[in-house]
């Protein structure tokens, strides 16, 4: 009834937007409706994993006394150019419709560079969550998008050695515990170990970088193609197989005793001053519970460009997708602070995407890497050239691929039926209004007013004559647990029935106890689902 | 002593980077260091007004069983085409790079639509908070800035009468009222209506929009003012005067009685169906206990375009600022669903933003648009023309102007002292780890995991030697109640110095008890506090 009302008032009103819409160049059905590409909607219940997984997230980092800022989502193009080498083609930019020149940010890390020198802050601990840009050929089943969120949290400061840089590994261990995903290792290691290494074994110093991005890439090619690589870009076969056997290395403070008492690094002041600083940093991880999670790894790059000091990795170890009857796609996307890092997820691997779907299901033990970082001392003096320098350490969580995840984990855990996991609801309400015969519509909100006012999530039937099976079904499809039925006879009694909709129990309740009575019903209904 | 050692690290880094800035186009110095024209960054602070702000709001819209959702910062240029009339000119259009055309999001009710559209939804109750982009002349000062925030809620379905209007209309009470910033009014009126108005009083109806635009003003412009427009806008001086007449009705059910009997609107059928609408409306408000808030004001028009039944518009009302010696500004944009109250914008109005500062003190009872919306049935219907029909309403909150209210209270409440006020501080943190005297770096960090694990929100120097005063100056300035004092001496007995930082209170606890003590100290501190 109300339907046809409402169509019949538009009339005009759809005339006159056809019209807008004709006397523009574009006619309406000239174009597929779609997001653009390497973009997507995140829908309700995808919104609900992002909220409970940020949650935990921003817990942590409150938990470490860190203060959060907020940086548009688009710079002066200036500010980006010379920051990220050959990437800067992937950097997205506006039209010039006069005025600045301005590009959409490419991570959250150079905004927070240019916030520091630009506000000349000399100490902050600091995290942001927000999308940057990559106009990077996207790969949606493989995770890569075009808008994808980064997590950041950065200590910029002059501090004593190694405390700042073991706070971000234990954010990291934090994190990664209190997401629950499984067991995770954080692979560690120091730019300028590797840089005094290359040295020792005779990699020329023009050759620094390209060494490290071909041994960047030991975590998903084998090391004969890295050997291959290695001699095609000029190292001698000798280099090539020091570079294979120090690379080999990975451990606990073991390999700090191994390199420290190697004789062919004895004579390299750079390698023996970064070991004391490994092993200082394995002292504090100690001292933080977590130095069973770390673990030295010589053949850990995240590539040159960038990081002066310790760089890290934590991979997930403990992520299983053996159900591969399952039809599920986990659609991820690496944590990318780097440029380089940006090169790596380029190259195809079954390790770098978790993906279960039918036919390709992922191995068992599927690693995938969550997040990284290190010390990057000098980026902040690229905007204040001449002031005091304000090193900085930090890391960037892979929150696309935590979310992915984390929302096939929910999904897992809806399909065995795991009630007590409430992740795949899109709502939180707790309770629906249901009219038990035709109309009651003011009682209905007057009702649901005043379990608003008691803080109680409420639903209604937003339809006139609502019939009571749909409202039911609505509370089963949508997870309400309660509902409150109310029909004629109760309300001139001033009492209400009070339904469980998993059990079917219904209780009458007497409207001034109605709220009271809903919470000691959550209540019962929690405990059971944790039994 | 790390710093130097930080610093020698990276003079090789240092020349390279260099290098890089010195080969691209731009030198270093070459640009000021600064936000794009009309955008800004958001510090600490304001962060957490922001995250208190939005958790308040997204409280109320859980409360009432809706669902959020995200789309991405840019849309296909086509999707935004023909959706903002002459207001398209303010679209920020990426640069051609090639592939898709593509357009920042001038507001996030068209991606909404495109979302219900392209996913075929026929009812959906959702929220979504994001910045929008607009590339209008910024007034920083008067809060109009290129990049801000929108708050939207939303209820699309074929749903009875004013059910859905309803909701929306107490979305808003509870979100004012919840924000705690003084009292407030909320005016309601009927495109409809409107149009059925000028219809009967002799407006020719291809005049309707532009009479609407002009009656629109009247919240800032005189009446004197809008006459001379009317008039100019070739309307009979008759009709002028009548909507003189009309427009200045406002109040409560009575107004209803007046234009129901009303001899010169007795025969228009759309009037008399939009009074009975607008009846049924305020028995639902009176049913939700929100109906002293709401006020029917024919003056009320918000634009033509876009609307198709019920208008609204919140305005804060109890909103005094009297202390002109404060140097304050606040900065706020107002709530912008729509290019017709964009429009508005442009007018210059000591009524449309609350400014506090030094020579230009807001009037007392200085009023503040802080909410807006309305019944839009054709959107989604340009999306898909040959579906059926989802009939749209909503509401739009000016985030950005409640923002900059709650920073200004919060501020104001610090300087008065009122220390129960959390808001502005920067962080959470509850407790900080010190040390008495030199060095203790293990123990400290040691001390400080035991807190994270207990969920204790806790704070430590990365200082390798920090000073004693440093630390506890670092608790008075950051707003840490609470300090854990450690020294060799306590380490060894097992013992701990509890510490309150403002009464400078101090007790030794055992390390085992520590959690629970501080759990204590700061339950008396909120209690206290409270009183």
């Amino acid at each position: 009834m109300q339907n046809r009302r409402n169509e019949a008032y538009s009339e005009q009103q759809v005339q006159e937007l056809g019209k807008r819409i004709a006397s523009s160049e574009i006619s309406e059905q000239s174009f597929v409706l779609k997001t653009p590409k390497g973009t997507r909607d995140r829908n309700p219940v995808q919104m609900r994993v992002l909220e409970q997984v940020f949650g935990v997230i921003q817990d942590c980092f409150k938990r470490h006394d860190a203060v959060s800022i907020e940086t548009p989502v688009f710079e002066l193009k200036e500010v980006l150019t010379g920051k990220y080498g050959e990437e800067s083609k992937l950097i997205y930019n506006l039209e010039d419709q006069g005025g600045e020149l301005l590009s959409l940010r490419y991570d959250l890390t150079v905004p927070f560079a240019r916030y520091v020198a630009m506000n000349k802050i000399m100490s902050i601990k600091r995290y942001q969550i927000g999308k940057v840009y990559r106009r990077d050929q996207p790969a949606i089943n493989r995770g890569r998008f075009r808008e994808f969120y980064q997590c950041d949290f950065d200590i910029a400061g002059n501090y004593g050695l190694m405390l700042a840089d073991a706070e971000c590994l234990r954010i990291i261990y934090e994190v990664l515990r209190d997401l629950n995903l499984g067991d995770f290792v954080i692979k560690v290691n120091h730019r300028r170990f590797l840089d005094g290494l290359f040295s020792t074994i005779g990699v020329p110093p023009e050759k620094f970088t390209t060494t490290c991005s071909s041994v960047d890439k030991l975590d998903k090619a084998t090391w004969e193609d890295v050997k291959q690589e290695l001699l095609q870009k000029g190292l001698l076969p000798e280099t090539v197989d020091l570079i294979g056997h120090y690379t080999q290395i990975a451990g606990g403070a073991e390999v700090l005793d191994k390199l420290e008492t190697d004789p062919r690094l004895a004579n390299s002041t750079d390698i023996h001053d970064t070991l004391r600083e490994m092993r200082t940093l394995l002292d504090y991880c100690q001292a933080m519970g977590i130095v069973s999670k770390l673990k030295l790894d010589l053949s850990l790059a995240r590539g040159l460009d960038y990081y002066t000091g310790v760089i890290y990795e934590a991979v997930l170890i403990g992520f299983n997708c053996d159900d591969k009857r399952q039809s599920e796609k986990v659609v991820a996307s690496a944590p990318e602070r780097l440029p380089s890092s940006k090169k790596k997820s380029k190259k195809k691997s079954k390790q770098e995407v978790i993906e279960v779907e039918e036919d390709f299901g992922a191995t068992e033990g599927a690693v995938g890497s969550v997040a990284g970082g290190g010390r990057y001392d000098n980026l902040v003096a690229l905007f204040t050239p001449n002031s005091l320098k304000v090193p900085c350490v930090g890391v960037s969580f892979g929150i696309e691929r935590l979310l992915a995840i984390s929302e096939m984990l929910a999904r897992r855990r809806a399909a065995t039926g795991d009630t007590s996991d409430s992740t795949i609801r899109a709502t939180e309400t707790e309770v629906m209004v249901i009219v038990a015969h035709k109309g009651l519509i003011a009682p209905r909100l007057q009702l649901a007013q005043e379990l608003w006012d008691a803080k109680i999530k409420t639903a209604f039937s937003h339809k006139a004559q609502p019939k009571l099976l749909d409202q039911l079904q609505y509370c089963e499809s949508t997870g309400i647990p309660l509902a409150v039925l109310i029909g004629e006879a109760e309300l001139q009694r001033g009492v209400v029935k009070l339904r469980c909709i998993s059990t079917r129990k219904e209780r009458e309740v007497t409207r001034v106890d109605l709220p009271a009575a809903i919470r000691s019903e959550l209540e019962a209904l929690r405990g059971g689902a944790q039994q």
